[in-house]
């Protein structure tokens, strides 16, 4: 391109640009609320003052044990003040965040200590008996810090030579923390859940998480200064990013060790919570609480939940209670939540089966996504967008990841093409929604026809007797593959093989009946994600 | 710095970089609300997928004439759908837009388009009289393109060969435009009033404009889909980048030809607006609409101001009216509001009057704004928080300008030391809050002190006989510089030299007293400034 008199003596300088960052926030939202309270955790509640200055703590007493930009802090935290901390203070040092997902068993959490390079552990008393096998395991040898929440009054020992609050207790409440010299540079690491192999280091950057903080806002519908309770686990993809968003706007983070249904409600009706997020168990928990604990909610609360769509029913019960249920999806590699099922006006005058089926389609893209497509992943070239035919969905923009950590293979498989390749299956309807059918490699190719488990799956579902149910694909001579189904059955109830086959026959296609029925314990991970992996070895010897 | 692990084969690519720019906004609204109202102008209304569809074709025209990236493409038009497509379909193409202030003269006008270096025009039939001169003037002969306004019935000539409504009838509705290579890129060109010398260039980007939107969403509160009445030119700064704000959130755009009360308040009822900017005299011509003219606004609508301090009186009586004010303050090198007087919850227990002298200070940094500041211009040392001691207004972040184009001098005096010197005087309170004093070279030096020209106005002002009121300096042999006071009296009133300096006696400093009073017209620019450099040339006569 030709120079023009705009490229002229017009250059970037400290006055007119800065590294996007979201550890901004916390510094402009203390000094412009100093008062506001910016965390509440049981009795305990913090303003935004003491919230930046214990963060400003945390990073000068990390510097001065010698962590520095690119090391790796660890961190295996329930949702407490510490967590939201660790947050701002571990990347003020340029050191980045890893989170560690706190059910996750020994040998993984020592895989993790150990490929991360970790320097420092953060750890809480409830996690302790895991920990200490993990570090047996592990050959880093980090040091750790222990949080002795408030609000876990159990025992439970302590693994580390120092207390969290002894720790910063050294730093300078007004250090001179360290604003990133690149807007690229590391913010925070999480790992997959490896359900198949080792699991990946997935790295974002400050770019990506001052962006997600704007997106979130946009998407959530947050509003000035809202009440935000933590439901979401924050090792889950920092929490989808809302400690920073919070703290952007000068919101209150209502903290919470657990998802229990009677500390959910009190906090709502006390605190008057605005917003929340989480799977949809935290929705069953809510509805399925004893009448004892319920409370009713007189104020619109917005719920945002990803993983599962959530069914009609649940969206009734959802919406009698007080809440207003958004439907997002994205995965690790995309901050969190990058895709919205973002509501239609127009859909508030349908029945509400049809709302329901409309809001269990994945949705849009984030406001900060450049770009959401269902290609064929061989092609590249963009489905159809008729609701049926299946594709790869992929994401391009600034809230991408910018990779794995020292997996250089699996980052540059994954951005083929100049997309990332989220490995999830679904198809675009002419409005431009998207909708998940399987992750590809839950996808069964019988007889050259591709069939989904998720489809399947949905009609075992339906079958009276049937409490859980997982497809996969099972080796077959003749067709490559065929559907092998798992099933576990309600208390109580029973049915025979054959009468699966028959309810599946009247509701599915003949070539998608599965071939083989498995009466057996679904094998789940600490998450509750089904272990399909575990599912193909079973279905190898039956 | 070493480099880390995180800083190997996580690079940026296609998949997880793109260049911020504000036009995205409008592709991705286009893309997920296509039916939704975009515009509404008169009995005309456009729904997003038109909007999008038209902002193509312009570009694509635009293109086929020759335009490319780096171009100056010249606006000169009111708050039609035509200047909406312009903040999209100009940058479409690389080039970069060029608005226009309406008031401006011949000469003015002439000058700009010449230092633009002018290749395309836009023009209203309203402003044909003063362009058709500023034309002869100017050496650039830029393609003139007429939009005829169906809003505007009245006769005008139109001064190209082609008019708006043919020459994007030859444009691409697909149009695949030009994402900026890079997010640096000039996106605007908006010229400073000039009250001293010639015009400067002020030079936005993509990143800053980009950023913007997200920054007036939280400032504004605007929420989802607002609906925009549009009282503050999109000449001015961009419309304080409101064109791609709203956009961005679905909202629909009200056009409005002229600032008047029955329009405004017909579009408030029959629209719903639930935002809208202004300066104070939108205010006015709410306030002092007759009778038959003003109807009762039902909803509340947010009313942003910026300009003079919101008095005690006007907001209560916006309040009366249904309007929420907010106070901001910016320049046009800082994408317009950068300063916004945030709210805080303690203060609605206060006493009206004590509500509006809060709300009369600018207030604190803009959610994109990184840091604001009063300093000593001279060590670039903070002032102390103490409402009292005077210090230039400093601006550092991604919302300030790429410069003055063409102007290497002025662009680096403006950015010595690293912060954008605004050449506005003010105080910094010690909850943070700025507050305006003057401009700096409106402050007066007599006998080593310094006395705020606002201040002395703010006496006069309530001098009950006084209408309007303007303080300069006036070379003195003794005192180095003394105050001189130009007044306006009202209508059928009368009052002595003699009595307005008794009066200031009464309420000022002895040192600050005015030794001069005048009685005369106090000259104006075209937008109402006054213009206070001819005030010092009649000062010197007197």
């Amino acid at each position: 391109m030709t120079r023009s008199q705009y490229d002229l003596h017009l250059d970037k300088n400290p006055a007119n640009f800065q590294a996007l960052t979201p550890l901004s926030f916390l510094e402009r939202t203390a000094s412009i609320h100093p008062d506001r309270v910016a965390i509440v955790h049981g009795r305990m509640w913090r303003t935004y003052h003491e919230f930046y200055a214990r963060a400003r703590r945390l990073a000068s007493a990390l510097s001065k044990i010698g962590i520095k930009p690119g090391d790796t802090v660890s961190a295996m935290l329930a949702n407490t003040p510490e967590m939201l901390e660790a947050h701002f203070g571990v990347p003020m040092t340029g050191a980045v965040l890893h989170t560690i997902n706190t059910r996750l068993d020994a040998a993984i959490i020592a895989f993790q200590l150990d490929h991360a390079e970790s320097k420092v552990l953060f750890t809480d008393r409830e996690f302790a008996p895991v920990m200490a096998e993990a570090l047996k395991l592990a050959k880093v040898k980090p040091i750790i810090i222990d949080v002795d929440d408030l609000e876990f009054p159990q025992s439970g020992s302590l693994l580390g030579t120092q207390e969290y609050e002894a720790f910063i207790d050294g730093g300078d409440p007004s250090f001179a923390w360290r604003w990133p010299a690149d807007e690229w540079e590391a913010i925070a690491l999480g790992y997959t859940s490896g359900t198949t192999g080792n699991p990946k280091g997935v790295v974002t950057h400050h770019r990506g998480a001052h962006l997600m903080c704007y997106a979130n806002t946009l998407s959530a519908g947050l509003g000035r200064a809202p009440v935000y309770l933590w439901t979401l686990p924050m090792f889950h993809c920092n929490g989808w990013c809302f400690p920073w968003t919070i703290t952007a706007l000068g919101g209150t983070h209502v903290c919470l060790r657990w998802v229990r249904a009677k500390a959910m409600y009190e906090a709502i009706d006390q605190h008057k919570v605005t917003h929340l997020c989480g799977a949809p168990i935290v929705m069953s928990t809510f509805l399925n609480a004893p009448a004892a604990e319920k409370l009713a909610i007189a104020h619109k609360v917005e719920f945002i939940t990803a993983g599962a769509p959530p069914p009609a029913a649940v969206l009734g019960q959802m919406a009698a209670a007080g809440f207003n249920v958004t439907h997002v999806y994205g995965l690790t590699e995309t901050y969190g939540p990058s895709v919205v099922n973002e509501w239609q006006g127009a859909w508030d005058a349908l029945p509400a089966g049809e709302q329901a089926q409309l809001k269990s389609r994945q949705g849009v893209r984030y406001p900060a996504l450049g770009d959401l497509r269902v290609m064929n992943p061989e092609t590249m070239e963009d489905v159809p967008a008729d609701g049926v035919t299946l594709g790869e969905v992929m994401f391009r923009g600034n809230i991408v990841m910018k990779g794995y950590l020292k997996n250089q293979a699996a980052t540059e498989e994954s951005f083929a093409g100049g997309w990332f390749h989220s490995g999830d299956l679904g198809v675009r309807y002419p409005d431009g929604y998207i909708q998940l059918k399987d992750r590809s490699k839950d996808i069964i190719i019988s007889g050259g026809e591709n069939i989904s488990s998720i489809e399947l799956e949905d009609v075992l579902y339906q079958h009276p007797a049937v409490s859980a149910a997982a497809v996969v694909a099972k080796a077959d001579e003749k067709w490559g593959e065929t559907p092998c189904a798992f099933l576990e059955l309600k208390p109580g109830m029973t049915v025979t093989k054959e009468e699966i086959i028959a309810w599946c026959k009247e509701h599915l296609a003949g070539y998608k009946v599965p071939r083989v029925i498995v009466f057996d314990e679904i094998p789940k991970t600490s998450t509750g994600k089904i272990q399909k992996f575990r599912l193909r070895e079973m279905a190898k010897r039956v």
